[in-house]
């Protein structure tokens, strides 16, 4: 028998900014079903948690990025931990309902999908579900790949994260910090966030950059300069970091989030300190180390159970169509840690060790 | 007896663009006297051919960088082809008159000099003293280290080089072409200058940039898209390459000319490229590769010899005071190939076997 299916579909290109409303909005709400006889090299699955990634505002411009826009009139492209419900016939050993997963299903409540787009999550001792999706997932990896390959903090070293108070830029200082970095410090845009950087996550040092005399802070907090920058926000941050940058520094640029939403993205205008101090800028997408993501995998999760690296959710609740709103919030600032929207409560989940 | 000297003092900051004249601007003139009865550790030189260099903008901010300002009320910093008139009797089995230096003499016709101060020239086959100021010194070598270190062109590449009329800019796009690069791309700023790059220096295309429509050249000439950008000039010339970069392209950022007199300088801003395409943007000084200018020089006397490898000078005449005039018209463009100044006409020179 059918199932009732919701999925948001990407409706309208933004004009810049996203427009949540479902009603003549960048996204509309859509009703259809999806048959459950799943097809024999397929599965069906029920999202339970939406991952809200800074990326998609980039994923609905039609420019040449480093994957194909959106289409219109599309399913929202999203990955989520989502739950097997029923498995095709040729794919019974590889699943079983009640299998987590993390899926490439977009924004919808279910999905059939390849068994390529939705793999197992093994959740190691100490860990849950949804951090396949967050400090064991893209975000981590994320944060390990740019500070472990491009950052390569050394003793001595002192390393500034922007979006620090993020999913990527919380993990990207833990690691610093676990590689022996001497000083770390996260930009932030709340006293609250910095708080939590200082206390919780051991940073020593955090900027609120909607203090009026954010960059005198900087400065003092960068006495011998900045020898790597992470950097998630582009913009007037990166520009600032830049002229507090080190001889020989490494920038390794993952996101601009600042940029993303505007009309005239602006660049460095301190951008000659690139050739004075020798820096490395360069740009990298997790995907490119898709090889070493086990290693990465095996470092992420052991620092996760020895508790030297710590996580946080940011969960939305309101159902699909609670989305949209949660990631013109994303831009805003409002998460600190992982954002991700509820889309299926656990307590519909199958088999009922769902504990997250 | 003392020599009757002349000497360009650093007087005025710029504000922010030099301003040439002797009387309240940039610079003023100083008639002096110099000792002719040189102490023994070091030599006389008299300066044939000033170096202008575009960096010498930079060296007149009192900002951080790569080099110390240069102080007002002092000599202006630069190189010089001279000739040895007298030597301290310590050096005499070093040095004697007549001999060709490159020469870190400042701005003057005079100049007293420790040995590091004054390398002895040698003349490779098929080549000339101010070769060491130019393809065989600091603007060669700084286009090698730029394109072989960074830029690091493969077979099938396609290379843009801004500022390619350039004493450094023509070297780096003929180091491509030696190199094996598919296609090798100029951006210049007249007619004349394009077509100089296409006949006398074999570039596949050469753009100028002072076109209305250079941007829709530039996209035609590259149309597998950016894979090496060497840069000389920064701002919109940047800002234009980077939305032409390839994947996991590499950008060798060597000055940015368009921003040096700029009150308000500007970054690129296509930067979010950097993260899509993976762009590595890393900046250089010549002197971190001075451990390797031995190797970099045989390469680049070789192909000089073997006519690979075609040097422009662009000399100026008028004497020592034509240097502020020199150096703003190197702001706007006016040279194809290395600029300089002929401080003392080589009719004046010792020995009589300075042919130039």
């Amino acid at each position: 028998m059918p199932i009732n299916n919701r999925q948001i579909i990407y409706a309208n290109t933004p004009s810049p900014a996203i427009d949540p409303s479902l009603t003549n909005g960048t996204f509309k709400l859509n009703a259809s079903t999806i048959p459950d006889n799943v097809p024999a090299d397929k599965i069906l699955v029920r999202a339970h948690y939406l991952s809200l990634d800074p990326a998609m505002r980039q994923w609905l411009t039609a420019k040449r990025s480093y994957i194909a826009p959106v289409e219109r009139g599309h399913v929202m492209r999203g990955q989520s931990i989502a739950q097997v419900v029923a498995v095709g016939d040729s794919l019974k050993t590889q699943y079983k309902a009640g299998d987590w997963v993390i899926a490439y299903s977009g924004w919808q409540e279910y999905a059939t999908l390849l068994p390529k787009e939705a793999q197992k999550v093994v959740v190691p001792p100490g860990c849950q579900p949804t951090d396949a999706m967050s400090v064991l997932g893209m975000t981590g990896l994320t944060a390990y790949f740019g500070m472990m390959e491009i950052g390569q903090p050394r003793k001595g070293d002192t390393v500034v994260v922007s979006g620090a108070a993020g999913a990527t830029g919380m993990v990207a200082g833990q690691v610093a910090k676990i590689q022996g970095a001497k000083r770390v410090v996260g930009l932030a845009g709340s006293a609250d966030k910095c708080e939590f950087l200082r206390r919780e996550l051991g940073f020593d040092a955090a900027i609120n950059y909607k203090d009026a005399d954010w960059k005198k802070q900087l400065k003092e907090a960068t006495p011998e300069y900045i020898d790597v920058f992470f950097d998630n926000v582009g913009g007037e941050i990166l520009d600032a970091c830049l002229s507090r940058a080190a001889r020989d520094s490494r920038f390794a640029i993952c996101g601009a989030i600042s940029q993303y939403n505007a009309k005239n993205p602006t660049g460095p205008a301190s951008f000659m300190n690139v050739i004075s101090q020798r820096v490395t800028m360069k740009g990298f997408i997790v995907f490119d180390f898709a090889k070493k993501y086990p290693a990465a995998l095996q470092d992420l999760g052991t620092w996760l159970a020895q508790g030297k690296l710590k996580r946080k959710d940011h969960i939305i609740k309101g159902g699909l169509e609670a989305a949209p709103q949660g990631l013109v919030n994303l831009y805003e600032g409002a998460n600190t840690g992982k954002m991700m929207v509820e889309v299926t409560p656990l307590s519909e989940a199958l088999g009922g060790k769902a504990k997250l």
